[in-house]
């Protein structure tokens, strides 16, 4: 199972593809989606057309996207708010499944407790993935969004539909016979 | 030259169609959609499909989208964010151009002055286009977004690459020659 997490912003988006095998995850790919130029319907439309393009080459079978906090500056938040409009509609529009999470899961998720910082998301993606080198930080939040979605029951539920039994954590098939 | 207005909104988006030739509008289509079930993709994407689907279905030439104000709670600013990406993200898809106006610029565009009522633009809308009745709040302000874009400099520009001299207030063709 391939998933797409996404880290949205107006200047920088980042996604995330991770491959979900049983209770292992790999990395397939990461990287940000820029918008510093333009008008805002431009800018929209890159951050749209960008992840369409990495849906239609990467082909996910669902996708996790950030659940972005408010920001002290209204207008700011209303930017965010359109840019995380334009990544969502890419999403759908290609008939994924959406599944939100807030900073405070993927932290918990990923590190273990939502305290922690964004070097140590990093450090930990870098681990989990075993990547050669430590991914950008808005990789680094997008890949994290898609590994906390790899462990939330929604996949594993996807999972042991496509795969009864093996999706879950200790179950295992012994000479023929499905073990809890 | 068809003229599509959008008055993004997460509940109720409110979309107005208007034909423009030369200094004289015509009303075409307007209506409103709702996305009150389901999750935040799932609105989204009813927004984005619907848009798209009022795109392909009247081939407007370009759009204009209502800028939302920022709202007192950030939670609201940033759902409403979201939507009006959602709605952008349609038009540019379909390689429209968007402008993008205030609601102070909708009144002083459709009614003659910022402290225009609702109720005003409403009435201003149904004689302009000489509406058989009162068009409703979200319709309204979508319908008058659009005529806001057919009074802009924008559209005179527009129409003056595709029919010289012929958009612009005041000229007209007279024994084979331009008048000014």
């Amino acid at each position: 199972m391939k998933i797409l997490g996404i880290d949205p912003g107006l200047r920088t988006t980042g996604f995330g593809l991770i491959e979900k095998q049983g209770q292992k995850i790999f990395y397939l790919a990461s990287g940000t989606i820029k918008t510093t130029d333009g008008t805002l319907p431009d800018r929209l439309k890159t951050i749209f057309s960008s992840v369409a393009e990495i849906v239609e080459r990467y082909q996910p079978d669902c996708a996790a996207v950030e659940k972005v906090f408010v920001n002290v500056n209204p207008q700011s938040t209303l930017l965010l708010g359109q840019a995380r409009g334009a990544a969502i509609c890419a999403l759908v529009n290609a008939d994924l499944e959406v599944a939100e999470y807030t900073a405070l899961q993927v932290k918990q998720g990923v590190v273990g407790h939502g305290k922690a910082k964004k070097e140590q998301v990093q450090e930990m993606v870098q681990r989990l993935l075993q990547l050669p080198c430590l991914p950008g930080t808005d990789a680094a939040d997008a890949l994290g969004v898609a590994i906390c979605h790899a462990h939330s029951g929604d996949t594993l539920s996807a999972l042991s539909n496509l795969a009864p039994g093996l999706a879950k954590r200790g179950l295992r098939v012994k000479g023929g016979r499905l073990i809890g």
